[in-house]
């Protein structure tokens, strides 16, 4: 929901600076003379108990005595005294809040105490607040011009919302963007965001035109469904760049099943992210290098890649890592290659990649830039320059955004591969192309591009509703917490998944000769018959299973057979009967089912199953709840998808039918959420329907969560 | 092997510019510039038919007028004029020859027969030579100090020898070396190969002490083998390093087996370098940053890692890299600890990643590193600084620097987010460590460092001989190309194998029923029977096929029944026999056997078998011949090894059975260099003895080599 509260913080009109100081050094005379040096476009209010003249202005000893109407408050006091100051600020009627001072949850229990003394004040006066604990924040937009931050270097204009967790990082960054000729609209350092967090900004930047593309960098992410609403959304109409830390510190899940094993929390944040929409970097330079590429350049209209080139080597570069990504060299147009051919030496080629080769001049340049921008086959450009006697590198640069300037509708990257002033000087221009080193990092960020564009052409995804059997699943669980037990057993798990209408084995327990026929003769031929007796677990040492019965004279024949065989080692009384299944043929063996991270919550798993599942760990994660494009999104993307789409001959799978299954089994978990871990291994895929069929099924609930649900956390529950 | 008459290119005490010219901006007057710039040490002679004086130097109308001795002739007069020009080279008796002049194999087929004559007076003149179409050579040792090129820069003296095939490439980049802080030794622009090659420069650096480390820009190898024996040796003593471009352009290969569909070029070279040490870089950025790693760092003792920093999130983001890497991140000592503790404020964090906090002093910056250096435990060192008031970059990392020279044992790198003057800076400064912007990529060279201390400390490996009936294999190919064959049957297939010790499944034809019970009894029950008809393609239709058949009595009423079924359908008459066969029990499917890359020869291919093989592409290749290391290295190098090695309580494969069937097909492709595919699918993986056995086997020859091999190109060949 859109806070407007925030616009007092993001574009006040008056601050007020409390702990504005004279003192040399420190950030109460920093953070003053920062404000008047990037003329901030209102009124400054410093704050000292002590009076007097702080970098100019007069200093009142209270936020009370200001006399006019005051937007944020800029608090840099000691922690202790931080409290105090809010309800001062709520005297004032004060909204916009922005604490700098450190000293809460981030120094251990008192400072978390504090911490949340302080977030409930916030909440009470309905202030929003940004911080504790950080380094400020920015809005570089001309009516506002709001420097109130202490990073080394002024802030750049440029369309970026910058998001950061870490207070020291976001400065170091600040300090380098201008290098990269990269600029920003505002940036948040949300500290330790007791408020405002990194989804508070992408909700805030939502339809704020000054704001076109959002980066962040996290190291959690506080509420992931949440985050995973906004960002669904928010990423349709811009993107998102995100860079989150911690992959690696969150170490392997000790749960129990495949499902979790596999999982752990970094693919659970990966998962969020890719449904969400939002491009995950893993390095900072990555991150910036994308953000250099969406700053200028628009969305394409496919992913048909032009290379222009005066050298052979850079070009045959920029062809691997264009290919290597997956995109397509344009099919240069017949018509543009004669227009080049008119032009161009008989040494060059023509053909993709357009080798003008090392003479060319800087009318080449500008001509065959021209003439392939206007080819309909060409959805975008790298233009790769190395040094040649007499033709400078910026004269190059000017050229091409000069053609660009006239064609804005296509992404042109320059890839110079030219000393480092050349990028020295581009920082102190006004450039409308983003120029990199290397090819790799031209491709790599039309890549993004196009992955952005094939994010927004996707239809949004629905969460389908099924009709289901919930009260037989409820009546089900209830009996195993009843018993005590947090782990369904396999038959009490088949039941779930079939009242969720998930396809599962066909099974039954007969106890005589004639529940044995009707339950055979229903299931239908072949089927597997298997004793369950309370004495003898091994089951198969004395012929308990045999599978592959083809009619019912054969099951006839085979029970009779069976009884007679315990009976003759005097295992008959133990028996409880015997189970009949039917039996499945497959020779493909998935897998499918639900882990749950402590911090994200639910996640589907689907892979290969079988003995591959941990060996080849050819399976996918998303988080619950499914939409169907993402039940079809983690079916494909398995390297396994093959074997579903029918390689070397096979029928394919139903992939409808098991997009289905994980719908339904992600509806499951939407509704006993404490469903801790379920596994259907294998989901075989039937030879003759191509069906993916539970054969076996696991389901482990969290006790305490359960006996919540039902009411029961007492004693025993009744029924529902 | 050494030849010395590269001295005299690349050490010469005189040189000859044949071609000189007064004439401004062009090749003949910028070299005898940059010659004279660079202050070569030696003798200079201008050659120009003209003769004069040209950059104040004498010019000599031939090179036969030259008073004195010359090492070597550079020779950038027109391509028409090379021939006569290396004649007269020949005459004055000059051995070392650079060929800047273009024209020649690159323009097309008439400039390749010009190079084809070329090679040919080279070779017969006993000179050596570089070129044609490349920029020059340059050595900066300051006995030497030759700056025969014409790029842009003059050279930086560093320890890097660089061969680049690409002429503009190789400029743009001695360009930029000096921003990145790399100089270099010696430089060779290989251009057209016609005689120096990469494999002539690696051998020429062995033993040259100048030459610390050696890189490659490459679009082609030119001769596999011989790149493979060079750079194996001489990676265990300097680490190589080389970006391969053209990875999409060879496309998929049209091979008709699994192997052959699974490889391409890309596999080829990726094998090679791989088994040859060599360390592959797939952009030029990567190839420098690892580049300025190696000339700054010495190789570690083990993998790991310490990072110091003075901010969170940048420390979280190395450690990310680092794990991600596999390398270990240090456990540091309790002593260490206690130290660090005895100077870092309380806030400070003494585990790994030590984080000094923000406020950290150049002090704790030299205490830190000094503390940490000395620790057991650790093998390698990131120090990462972020700005911070009144913290200067440049001192923090003259003090990094400092400790550096006491202590230049261990690897340190320094990630420095700070501006791109900070780089600017160092590049004028004499650097003893690498410094980076970001996290990632001092992880990254760190990573580089391991893999080259492992190589180093990996045994060389052995290519065994074994007992092999190579004869017996020449006659069973030998009757197949006889009878037009180009694909040997499978059962041919299977001798070969087993010809060359490798276990396959026992099988034999039998015509009658004493024959079936005699075959069945040598090979052991269970056995699988199949007929062979000529006039029946169906098996399995007329149940041709019987399967676990466990015993004689079974056997003989099998065999019995087939003939009474055949003969009911009037089938009999087309029966030659039937094949009794071992059936091999195993739940692990796996592949092995042979492709051949028309440039890079036969590969052997391992991974993954079954259904599986296209689907999960779990395959590895090398290049033939085997040693025992490649052997062992790609059975460990795929997925499936966790498979072989029992995963979920199945018993282990015989690893070391496994190892040799690779090598006995490798020599076997070694004494049959005309068979082009060979394909073992599946190699089972037996359940009781855990051998891997091949159940089918599928061999292709080169009929024309296949022909040439035995002797008989044209018509039938007789026995061997």
């Amino acid at each position: 929901m859109y806070d407007n509260v925030l616009d007092k913080i993001m574009k006040p009109k008056s601050i007020a600076v409390i702990g504005a100081s004279t003192k040399e050094h420190t950030i109460g005379s920093d953070i003053m003379k920062r404000l008047q040096e990037y003329n901030f476009n209102g009124k400054i209010y410093p704050v000292n108990p002590k009076g007097g003249i702080i970098e100019g202005l007069q200093a009142y000893t209270s936020v009370l005595e200001i006399p006019g109407e005051v937007d944020l408050a800029l608090i840099v006091v000691n922690a202790k005294f931080v409290l105090s100051t809010l309800d001062q600020c709520n005297e004032k009627g004060i909204k916009g809040i922005c604490i700098i001072t450190a000293g809460f949850k981030e120094t251990g229990k008192e400072g978390a105490e504090l911490e949340k003394e302080l977030l409930n004040k916030i909440r009470s006066y309905g202030m929003r607040c940004v911080g504790p604990n950080c380094l400020g924040v920015v809005n570089t937009h001309p009516d506002i011009k709001m420097d109130a931050c202490f990073a080394e270097s002024l802030p750049e204009r440029g369309n970026i919302g910058f998001v950061s967790q870490s207070g020291a990082l976001g400065g170091g960054i600040l300090n380098i963007l201008k290098d990269l000729n990269l600029g920003f609209a505002q940036f948040i350092s949300i500290g330790n965001q007791a408020d405002v967090n990194a989804e508070t900004a992408i909700e805030y930047w939502e339809n704020d035109d000054d704001v076109k593309q959002i980066l962040l960098y996290m190291e959690s992410i506080q509420n992931p469904q949440n985050f995973r609403k906004l960002a669904t959304r928010v990423t349709k109409k811009k993107p998102i760049l995100a860079l989150k830390a911690g992959r690696s510190a969150a170490g392997a899940s000790a749960a129990s099943s495949h499902t979790g094993s596999l999982a752990g929390a970094d693919k659970a944040a990966a998962a969020l992210l890719h449904q969400s929409g939002v491009i995950r970097e893993f390095s900072l330079q990555n991150l910036f290098e994308t953000a250099k590429v969406f700053a200028n350049c628009p969305i394409p209209k496919g992913d048909r890649v032009a290379i222009i080139t005066n050298s052979g080597g850079p070009g045959i570069m920029a062809t691997d890592a264009v290919c290597e990504y997956g995109m397509q060299m344009a099919k240069i147009k017949d018509e543009t290659k004669e227009k080049l051919r008119s032009f161009l030496p008989s040494a060059a080629s023509v053909k993709n990649p357009i080798d003008m080769i090392a003479s060319a001049p800087i009318e080449h340049y500008k001509e065959t830039l021209k003439t392939v921008v206007a080819d309909e086959n060409v959805d975008m450009i790298i233009v790769i320059y190395l040094p040649f006697l007499g033709l400078k590198d910026i004269d190059v640069a000017k050229a091409v955004m000069e053609i660009k300037e006239e064609h804005p509708e296509k992404p042109i990257i320059g890839v110079f591969m030219t000393k480092n002033e050349f990028f020295t000087k581009l920082s102190d221009m006004n450039v409308n192309v983003p120029f990199f080193m290397y090819a790799e990092q031209a491709a790599d960020g039309l890549n993004r591009l196009n992955q952005q564009r094939l994010w927004m052409e996707k239809e949004e995804g629905k969460i389908p509703v099924y009709d289901v059997d919930r009260e037989k699943v409820k009546n089900i669980i209830l009996k195993s917490i009843n018993d005590g037990r947090d782990q369904l057993t396999t038959l009490e798990s088949i039941d779930v998944l079939r009242a969720y209408g998930i396809r599962a084995c066909k099974y039954g327990l007969a106890t005589n000769i004639d529940e044995v026929v009707t339950l055979g003769n229903s299931i239908g031929y072949p089927v597997v018959m298997k004793m369950t007796s309370k004495t003898t677990s091994h089951k198969t040492d004395v012929g308990g299973v045999v599978v592959n019965i083809r009619s019912e004279e054969q099951l006839r024949n085979e029970y009779n057979a069976l009884l007679k065989r315990l009976e003759e080692k005097g295992l008959l009384e133990g028996l409880e009967g015997v189970i009949i299944q039917e039996m499945v043929k497959g020779n493909r063996e998935m897998v499918c089912g639900i882990a749950t991270d402590p911090q994200y919550g639910p996640m589907m798993m689907f892979g290969l199953g079988g003995v591959f599942v941990e060996v080849m760990k050819d399976v996918t994660f998303r988080i619950a709840p499914l939409t169907d494009n993402d039940a079809i999104d983690m079916i494909k993307s398995v390297k396994a998808y093959k074997l579903l789409e029918g390689a070397r001959g096979t029928k394919p799978a139903d992939i409808e039918q098991i997009k289905e299954t994980l719908l339904r089994l992600s509806q499951l978990v939407n509704d006993f959420k404490f469903i801790d871990e379920l596994d259907i291994n294998p989901l075989l895929i039937s030879e003759k329907t191509g069906e993916g069929i539970a054969v076996d099924g696991r389901i482990k609930v969290r006790m305490n969560e359960a006996k919540e649900f039902f009411g029961c956390a007492a004693g025993v529950c009744s029924a529902v």
